[in-house]
């Protein structure tokens, strides 16, 4: 079901924060790029089309990246079904790490970021998305309504209580790991990082133009982009 | 009203906060600081305790300040009445700068956070606690609560919304400014600093004992506590 999501069928366009996060990318021309839970490899192939000069792609799914590879006509783009947990590579291989909407999907982040650090040469960058802990706090992940139907607020709950959250996502249970902004910060600095931006995203004013029921993004953060850099 | 919660009368203590907030402090000793938003000066006090070698307070309450001044006696303690929108020192004029639950009531964050990186010596450190913005996206600031009463769950809305909320505090009303988290980290990274640690801080195990009602402090972040550093 995930395939006929908007942003698996139209790419990235179609996501509500991806003019955010292309808007906080680096100067790809001529860089090595990684991309942790590629998917179907969307921003693999983006990478390349700004000039990227090799893109691995990792992902977990046999399934998604069959689709990847369908959609990929390029021997400069590598994918490889593995766990984020186990990517393995030589020290400083890469210009630039992207991670878009997967990291609270790990158990482990802090041994994840960590060695990412460590596969950034330095000056390197790495960006990423996830799910807001505001939004992934309560495994419910929905508005509290009246009896109307009308989304009369966003309910936190558990936020200090980091872990798993079984919510259903397109009709199936998916497990989450709900961690403070705190920890997605702190994480970043203890590994080494440099925070260089964070973003709470809004879609676009043409995508809010497009779908008015977008607006209720502006009552509560569903992302969070941070970038990161590895000092020079 | 102020005077009577449990922070004013017992100090810094009593404030299911502090036990972070000082977990963050830099070492005091010999250091020039300056405190915006002293209150009754416990933090002033305390710089001093921790060696500091002169520390000046700022606060808008004038009847704040005569109670500081009664339960200070330390000339190298100064209070200054002042906005901290224009407060006015030499550059590099500080070790530390420190400000406690004071920001979310100034408009212009900006401003105020580039007048500190300005004033901090280089290697300088900003430590400062605001109330979180999940806790201040809405004017009511109260939990849902169920027919008897129970508290449900911490509702969430406008928090893209930034700007004024009139909110009640003791029975008065008193105007705060709601900011996004990205707001507070992305002014301090574009005024120059580094951001060192956050903090989502809990009551202490000591507090949660002795006021179990303080557990429902872990369903929501109340604070947010930064530090950021001037580099050297």
């Amino acid at each position: 079901q995930y395939e006929q999501m908007a942003r698996s069928v139209h790419g990235l366009k179609a996501a509500g924060e991806w003019h955010v996060l292309e808007s906080l990318m680096p100067d790809l021309k001529g860089k090595s790029v990684l991309d942790l839970g590629c998917g179907f490899g969307w921003h693999c192939r983006y990478a390349r089309e700004r000039g990227a000069s090799s893109v691995i792609g990792v992902d977990l799914s046999e399934n998604m990246l069959n689709k990847a590879r369908a959609m990929t006509n390029d021997t400069a783009i590598e994918y490889i079904r593995l766990p984020i947990e186990e990517i393995s590579f030589p020290e400083e291989r890469f210009d630039f790490v992207l991670s878009s909407l997967a990291l609270h999907y790990i158990e482990s982040y802090q041994n994840v970021i960590s060695n990412i650090y460590r596969l950034l040469k330095p000056g390197g960058t790495f960006l990423f998305s996830v799910e807001h802990p505001v939004f992934t706090s309560r495994e419910e992940q929905e508005w509290h309504v009246d009896r109307e139907g009308n989304r009369v607020f966003w309910p936190v709950d558990r936020y200090q209580s980091e872990g798993i959250r079984t919510t259903s996502f397109l009709a199936e249970n998916v497990i989450k790991y709900h961690r403070t902004l705190s920890t997605y910060l702190n994480g970043l600095i203890s590994a080494g990082f440099l925070v260089q931006a964070v973003a709470e995203p809004m879609p676009s004013e043409a995508m809010l133009a497009a779908q008015p029921e977008m607006a209720d993004e502006a009552r509560r953060p569903m992302f969070l982009i941070v970038s990161a850099g590895r000092a020079s």
